[in-house]
């Protein structure tokens, strides 16, 4: 049998940990790498995570049997148009990993239909602070959904082929369609970013007038703005590309606003309090959920006694244990011991680092 | 000299927290406090917070040389009108912790007027999530803003007795008008809420209808919605006495939704990148502000490797410090490095923690 090839376009932190992760479960596959700039193609050709590099998208191409595009969303679909130029070996496989999907899909159809090709759009729901080949790591996608979206031209035993080839990135594989993916983003990631950067727009003009603003911000407009500090680039790329489910949602926003004024104007205290309520209530159920979702994590929870060395002394207990993040809890609670939340890589930390604590301390402890 | 007493009208996390900075700076005063729950009130007695307790307000007020209403706002405001009944000692100070001022003080020049008795409304900007006497702590006001809203009640010499009487607190004391004071925090923090319990909201529906919302739920999000949790009850008081700010804010921000849209629905690029960077630039220049603000946080930034055992190290370096929180920081950053965020409660302790740092590690150190 002929050794598979993999093309993977863009070594950034997506693609080259995608690399990662098709050479943990198939060391045998050869994998070919695109990347515009020098120093991922350098990076991942040193670390061995691919066997090749080129700066010209076309030259491999036809070499692969499956083809992944990990660049932004614009140069997906600028790909995709000049993939149907090329000679692609038959029955070649096309995804990509864009994060809106109905546009990219769209293009697909459009451009390679009728083609001998293959095509089912995906998006792989993790990231990190980091960029670049040199961030890449093969844990990125653990537990992460990795979203497929199949269209026409996805055809019978192509997800399979796909989940196969990528069962080393221990990611959640799922299936919705595109406009449903985008639908569903639109609420919980791309009009929150419009309503971060909104209030931050809508503050930074009313400090001009008042000095004092600026001072006054605290730990929740913090926590509420911080997502506004991403790359611009990426996100007016979502929103170009996902313009309906986002203009919906905004509408929709508008009417909740004027439900919360009306409220307001009329003094309604009830339906204040319910608003307020509801929004608590809400959240809470939905913690489960989220912390089984995208971020993937696994938090240990620890009730420790607000004394000095409480956390050095848990933390010693775990030394050598992987630990993605230390926070000791913000949120209102009714007593007087702090909750020290250690999220780990996985699971079996988790349990792992829950029995340690337990069987060496008196704290109370829960986990997810 | 007579001995001098201040009343406390609340002693919960804030109440209480005001009777231990004034014991630290003036041991001699006589401090008595009212609660309505006996916990706080055996608590505030058996830590020697106050002298005597009550759970009926009127039967200390007549002894009070200064009285601190440290209750809900509805409460404030009740007892202030209770207080223009009772026979109290000639000039005595009224003072109050409410979370919007110009309600209060109004309330306060309504009945206490032509009364011979000084009055100035404050809000001490500190909280917790620990609640009630038993959490109270004499450094929660360290470096925090205690604002003072004067008034034609606030006769000359007040502002200065109550900063003498504070002083032990160690707070920012700043003045500002009562007016001004809700403007501002409508801008960065009543309007807030009411964002992020509307998108909680808004999600919740949503998801009724598009079962993968919760599940794809993830970091950005989960910061956005974490004021949802507040507590309603607080947050109902906040909107009802500080209507007109509140709802300004919020058609503007309709306005502010509305340019997002149209710039969407023109396909204008540039536009949504300008929009974008603005918010991200404005964020970053807050930054600094933010962190010299009401928070008072005291951050230290160390790069550390994204090696298992490197944080343990650094917290084994700083054994004995008390640390109020410690975080890796989750921005976007161009490098592989970690940082690691660790939070004091003065400048003092960061100062320290940042030498013994240097000393002891070759990592980079940055401080505010």
């Amino acid at each position: 049998m002929e050794r598979k090839t993999v093309y993977i376009a863009g070594l950034g932190l997506i693609g080259a940990s995608l690399a990662l992760g098709i050479r943990r479960a198939h060391p045998e596959i050869e994998i070919l790498g695109y990347n515009r700039s020098e120093e991922s193609r350098r990076v991942a050709l040193e670390r061995g995570m691919v066997d090749r590099v080129t700066d010209d998208f076309a030259a491999f191409a036809p070499l692969a049997d499956v083809i992944i595009l990990a660049v932004p969303i614009k140069q997906t679909i600028a790909f995709i148009k000049d993939l149907a130029d090329l000679n692609l070996k038959e029955n070649v496989i096309i995804s990509d990993a864009g994060s809106t999907k109905a546009e990219i899909v769209a293009a697909a159809e459009k451009y390679l239909q009728n083609k001998p090709v293959r095509f089912v759009g995906a998006h792989p729901m993790a990231g990190s602070h980091k960029t670049g080949a040199k961030a890449a790591h093969v844990t990125l996608f653990e537990n992460a959904y990795y979203i497929f979206t199949p269209s026409s031209l996805t055809k019978p035993g192509t997800l399979e082929e796909m989940k196969d080839l990528l069962s080393g990135l221990q990611a959640r594989f799922i299936q919705v369609d595109a406009a449903e993916h985008d639908r569903v983003t639109s609420q919980i990631s791309h009009f929150p970013h419009i309503l971060a950067s909104s209030l931050m727009e809508q503050t930074a003009a009313y400090s001009q007038e008042h000095e004092l603003t600026q001072s006054f911000a605290a730990g929740g407009f913090r926590d509420m703005t911080r997502i506004a500090e991403s790359e611009p680039g990426m996100w007016t790329s979502i929103l170009l590309t996902n313009p309906q489910a986002i203009l919906e949602r905004l509408e929709d926003f508008k009417k909740q606003l004027d439900k919360v004024a009306t409220a307001i104007e009329d003094k309604d205290e009830t339906a204040i309090w319910e608003f307020f309520d509801r929004g608590r209530q809400s959240r809470k159920q939905m913690e489960i959920h989220k912390r089984a979702g995208v971020d993937s994590f696994y938090d240990l929870f620890i009730e420790v006694p607000d004394e000095e060395g409480a956390i050095l002394s848990v933390l010693e207990l775990l030394r050598g244990i992987s630990v993605v993040n230390i926070r000791i809890n913000e949120e209102n609670r009714e007593d007087t011991h702090g909750i020290l939340q250690i999220t780990f890589k996985n699971r079996q930390d988790l349990e792992k680092s829950a029995k340690i604590v337990r069987e060496n301390t008196r704290y109370q402890v829960f986990l997810n």
